[in-house]
């Protein structure tokens, strides 16, 4: 029997015979090897992830590989990532179970995670956006996890102490933090061999951005936030394709570049992969489905979610004033006054930091190394870089401009209005 | 022979044992312990200080004590500290030698630093300031200090990889991290049995701090600016006693409370301590020496430390901008307008924080727990409260309208206007 002493990429073969080797895992199977169905299903940029179950139940195993998958093997990557995935699932998970999926093992030399398999109906949240299904509790869901998850891992909520150790505990996910600085912050900023963009339609849009020095002071302001401002744990890479849906469950996965970073980061790319999917609709049109409702219904899925995490937030905020949390004390802070000079200052930067971070995550999917099902399902070109430039110009104004919006009301108003 | 194998505070007489057993510090003594001369000095809060000496050579033992000695032996305070004292001191020592003493010996078991004695007549910065004294070429070193120390442990300078490993490593000081929390940016702004201030002259202006919405607004902004971001390795203490000077040596000493937080806090608590120093000298004033070319000279050397590490820093980073430092890629920053635009905003950012942390510092040392000999040593509690409610009113101004100042000549000018 193998003995899975040091790393190797499994496959479907050599996959069961490490399940029999965890009894955590072969215990979800019943120990029942002989109906097992294995299936490789990993789309992702970055790791192997296989569907394991039979007639008794059933996981997913994701294994991390050294390397980004999406590029090839000549872009190493670390595979220790998998460690900050797992203990980032585990330490959300505790925070917001409803929408975590439970993790059953994690092997550190493997680089692998057993985890729930989030069963069908689920799907990635993409593609529902992409298909046209509304999702009616989704702000609901979203807004709740990421309240929870922010507020509860941040100085509002904790000791010196405990963040200092997790902080630097996640300094060691490196390497994925400098993947985002250099797909997100630098690649669509400069010429790089990696960026690709709707041509020849969008070239002089590209070049554009490459010229644009008011966007390069405010892409460098964000990208110093990312590096050197430990306010929470993020997820870190939360888009619409880190979700998975159904019209009664939400659920976020794949936190692998989970670290301590600025609080909107996250919200940042929920909202802007939102609005990425807004823009993206014009190009699904067809004679017999306008999609102007669901439209509106994008929009009030994004207002929902600021205003629903603006109150969650600043209620459990309210709730743990005489709590641990080292950022305001209580003997401070004990006048109403204050407390709402000093809420409406927090929340505020928090807003526009969210805003900032989501058109950097809008512009990037559209000039940068990685797309989005969104706009990459529309196959006319023409239709596709008309849809593209509409979401980059926004982007662009946002960037500039995050500053002067007081609301999201006013941010959906300037959408319609592109 | 004792063996020193587990920590204890050392003595006169434990002392010569313990440096015994340790060649590289017995060579220093050409290893003649006959005519040893041992002298504890340890004047400060936390630690113990003795002058090692003979006919052949000297050196400074530094030994941390497992409480905070201001306070007495209920403040508990980790004796670790040394260990990220001796790190900072190396590190700085290598970045800028010409102003750091060198580390000669350091033992983590035992606490305890063997380092350059800065022999006669090296004193203490403020003894010099409150005697009058002036030193034509600290705005010079301390500039030079200050920007070498700063550039070169930030993003500027260095790639994520190196910052982040020394970010998690100097997380570990997390202990003097959360005393300076509390004597800087929490003990004034409310009751703490440590806070003390010439009474009754103060009590109302302590109270009217504590009931400041406004300045409690700005200091949860400076506190979380401390706690969360990781800018470069301060020196963390930088206060005018932290400086040990002849007219023709500037030497930077106590980085024990070192760890990577924002540039601002080092240039902020020098500057501060100027100014404080600048407000004491009218109760030191006597009939035959009225001390207004000295108040002149504070001024200038105020003028001069910002001017000469704005021209000293920027500098560093022209010069530096195609090497390994990742925030400002030259591939993206590579036209002299973008380079303008964002040098001019980092450095305006951190003139802000700059003056922010210097007003913390000031409130802090008129209010708090640790005052300052500028001000203790005027005996006359009348002239004393004068002078710092002049400081005390000019830092709270300082703090709340600091964005509002645009060259440090302006802050000067404010000054003299008090």
């Amino acid at each position: 029997m193998a003995r899975f002493c040091e790393f190797k990429p499994l496959n479907e073969n050599t996959l069961i015979e490490y399940i029999k080797t965890i009894p955590t895992l072969s215990s979800k199977l019943n120990n029942n090897f002989s109906d097992i169905s294995i299936k490789e299903i990993g789309d992702g940029n970055l790791n192997l992830v296989f569907i394991v179950s039979n007639s008794d139940g059933s996981f997913i195993i994701k294994q991390a590989l050294p390397y980004v998958r999406l590029i090839g093997e000549s872009w190493k990557m670390t595979k220790e990532r998998a460690y900050f995935e797992s203990l980032a699932l585990k330490q959300k998970g505790k925070l917001c179970p409803e929408h975590v999926p439970e993790v059953y093992h994690f092997d550190r030399v493997m680089s692998l995670i057993g985890m729930r398999y989030l069963e069908p109906p689920h799907i990635v949240l993409r593609n529902g956006l992409v298909a046209g299904v509304e999702y009616p509790l989704l702000a609901e869901h979203m807004s709740d996890f990421i309240a929870k998850t922010l507020f509860f891992s941040s100085l509002l909520f904790r000791s010196t102490n405990d963040h200092k150790r997790d902080v630097a505990e996640f300094c060691g996910n490196v390497e994925l933090c400098r993947l985002t600085e250099q797909v997100i912050f630098s690649d669509p900023y400069k010429l790089s061999e990696h960026n690709h963009w709707t041509s020849p339609y969008l070239d002089r849009d590209a070049e554009a951005i490459r010229e644009d020095n008011l966007l390069k002071l405010e892409i460098a302001e964000l990208k110093s936030k990312f590096c050197e401002r430990a306010q929470a744990l993020l997820h870190a890479d939360l888009h619409t394709s880190s979700v998975m849906v159904t019209r009664e469950s939400t659920q976020i996965i794949d936190p692998e570049f989970a670290f301590y970073g600025p609080m909107g980061f996250d919200i940042g790319a929920f909202l802007g992969n939102l609005i990425l999917a807004f823009f993206s609709q014009d190009g699904h049109v067809d004679q017999t489905n306008y999609r102007k409702a669901y439209k509106v219904w994008i929009l009030k899925t994004i207002e929902n979610t600021w205003n629903l995490f603006y109150y969650k937030f600043t209620t459990l905020w309210d709730n743990h004033r005489d709590g641990t949390g080292e950022a305001y004390l209580p003997e401070i802070y004990n006048n109403p006054e204050v407390q709402l000079l000093v809420q409406k200052k927090y929340m505020t930067d928090l807003f526009h930091d969210s805003l900032g971070f989501s058109a950097a995550k809008m512009i990037r999917r559209i000039v940068g190394v990685a797309h989005v099902g969104d706009f990459e399902s529309i196959t006319d070109a023409v239709k596709r870089a008309t849809c593209e430039k509409q979401a980059l110009d926004f982007a662009k104004m946002l960037l500039k401009e995050r500053r002067k919006f007081e609301a999201i009301s006013e941010v959906v108003s300037a959408i319609t209005q592109v």
